[in-house]
């Protein structure tokens, strides 16, 4: 099968490689429709984080081709959305509905062989805790789309949005304009703010981010960001924050804009971060958040996604086959592209 | 009038002072019943935090003695209850329930003249805003002991709780065996909770942690207490986490004992405190928490205080007349008492 392969900073091949095969009864091997590359892996694409090299990407939609002995939720020939983990479903985390908690997680794309999402092939470990099963139909290219971000940043945003606490008629900053951010926007709406502030300089985000249901925009960073923000909330700030960057300064104008009992629910995996601990006391700024765990939102999001009320696959605004992926990683890490969309095989 | 005066660390004096006088018209003049030491006291007491040399105390239940031309929601002859802050009630802090971050927000006992309820009179400004009329009655002293906290201990402990989001049903660890963190614990148990683990080391703190509905006693500390909680909740963690005190070590138990997607709700002020960036954020560990709104809860609390559901007056270890003041905060700081009340005057 053909496979991205992370060789080093700046550089993915696709190669060559055996189909995985069932290791433990509990494993399920998937083959794959689509896939997408993520804004997390930027980070070990720009060298910034670790990562043996090997097998990457961890969104994935597929079709069940094989399954272990022990496995008895999913069956072959199953459509199935993973989430970016695998977790075993029945540990006291995974129950609480925490799965990126769970006991025996594991992540995809951990540069292993025949672990990685951008794949025509991947196996998938604790198959019944973590594969889930969608009905089958002739669904259209932007539909595919849609159930793809369930795998991550549909189900991130949202986790961002209920760790922040949104409630209806809240008003609520996004800070960070990627698929995360854009689909944090989706979220937020979807929960019933009536006034969301995106924080994005692009012109095509910003687009993006009032069809999702932005009411306004805020292009300003750092103390002008504030001084923005400010002006657009009477001085008071706003009633919820969604920290979709995870860069220390991100983090900075999160806490800084948050009204007094606001939460920051963030979901950008922390870099270099620094969490004010007396201004957020003195004011009553809290922060939830985390990994997401996308799993226990399938159940809310599907629904959204198959009867057309939500559309977040617009966030891919890049498609290509699994040979050209490493033109996806370059467009997204020179901003060309918000979401590079992999179409693998066809359902 | 008598009033405690803070004249530099381990030095509190009862001096002869004037009777405060109306300065706005939104003042009101109060003749202080009961007031008390608290905790945070000690942090000037013990030269760790800089405070003015002056009056102090920030606790009082009392009678309106004078209200300023401009004071129409209390009356001459009103008993009350004061929060530990002032604010105007009306704007859009106050109106969200945090009224700690009032735009015009001020704290008693700062070293002002008139200013510190442990005194027997004290200018109350913002008076509409701040002062909670209770029904005249013949109150024993339990009641009015039991009202005092509502001042701060109680709603304190309480706003620890909400803060962590406690659950009926929760298992919920109280860090922390002063006055605040007994009312925690006390409050965990109004929410439902149905585990409660007080963490105390002393066997008179124990014991009322227990009447208050603490399930379980945790002697240990740092990392022996990780490894004890973490035994009793079959290595799972805590659903909600109440931090009581303040101190770096404090919190950095707070976090490690969360479970996953549980909130820590921090109430004890910040001293010397790091917030683990990435171990909270990869467990999706939360914080809330600040200055508690106590104003807020007094409509919920009051009717607990007045039907006796609730006696968070039992915290009062020790009762001395404010001449004795000075060993109020003399045996608080050496930990052989709990918490001194002062008993001021008659209702």
């Amino acid at each position: 099968m053909k496979a991205a392969i992370f060789r080093g900073p700046g550089n993915i091949a696709v190669e060559e490689r055996p189909i995985p095969a069932i290791q433990a009864p509990g494993d399920a091997i998937v083959r794959i429709v689509r896939a997408c590359v993520c804004g997390s892996d930027l980070w070990f694409y720009r060298g910034i984080s670790d990562l043996p090299h090997g097998g990457v990407g961890h969104e994935f939609i597929g079709v069940v081709h094989e399954v272990g002995a022990d496995v008895h939720h999913v069956n072959v020939g199953d459509f199935v959305i993973s989430p970016f983990s695998f977790s075993d479903g029945t540990c006291p985390h995974c129950q609480a509905g925490f799965q990126t908690a769970c006991l025996d997680v594991g992540f995809f794309g951990q540069g292993g062989d025949g672990d990685g999402g951008q794949a025509e092939y991947v196996r998938v470990p604790l198959a019944d805790g973590t594969l889930y099963p969608v009905p089958h139909d002739d669904y259209s290219d932007e539909m595919l789309a849609s159930l793809l971000t369930l795998s991550d940043v549909m189900g991130t945003g949202y986790h961002a949005a209920v760790s922040a606490g949104v409630t209806p008629g809240d008003t609520v900053a996004v800070v960070g304009d990627g698929a995360v951010g854009l689909c944090g926007v989706l979220s937020a709406k979807m929960l019933g703010a009536s006034r969301i502030i995106a924080m994005s300089r692009h012109a095509d985000r910003q687009a993006l981010a009032r069809e999702f249901g932005a009411t306004d925009i805020v292009a300003e960073r750092g103390e002008y960001a504030l001084a923005r923000i400010m002006e657009l909330t009477d001085g008071v700030g706003v009633d919820a924050v969604l920290e979709c960057v995870g860069t220390h300064e991100s983090n900075e104008t999160c806490f800084a804009i948050a009204r007094a009992g606001a939460v920051v629910g963030r979901v950008g995996v922390p870099h270099g971060v620094e969490i004010p601990v007396e201004s957020t006391f003195f004011r009553n700024v809290g922060m939830r958040g985390g990994p997401a765990p996308v799993r226990s939102y399938m159940d809310t999001l599907l629904p959204e996604v198959l009867s057309g009320r939500i559309n977040p696959g617009k966030v891919f605004d890049l498609e290509i086959d699994l040979d050209r992926i490493a033109e996806g990683y370059a467009a997204m890490d020179e901003r060309r592209s918000i979401k590079a969309l992999i179409k693998v095989s066809e359902l």
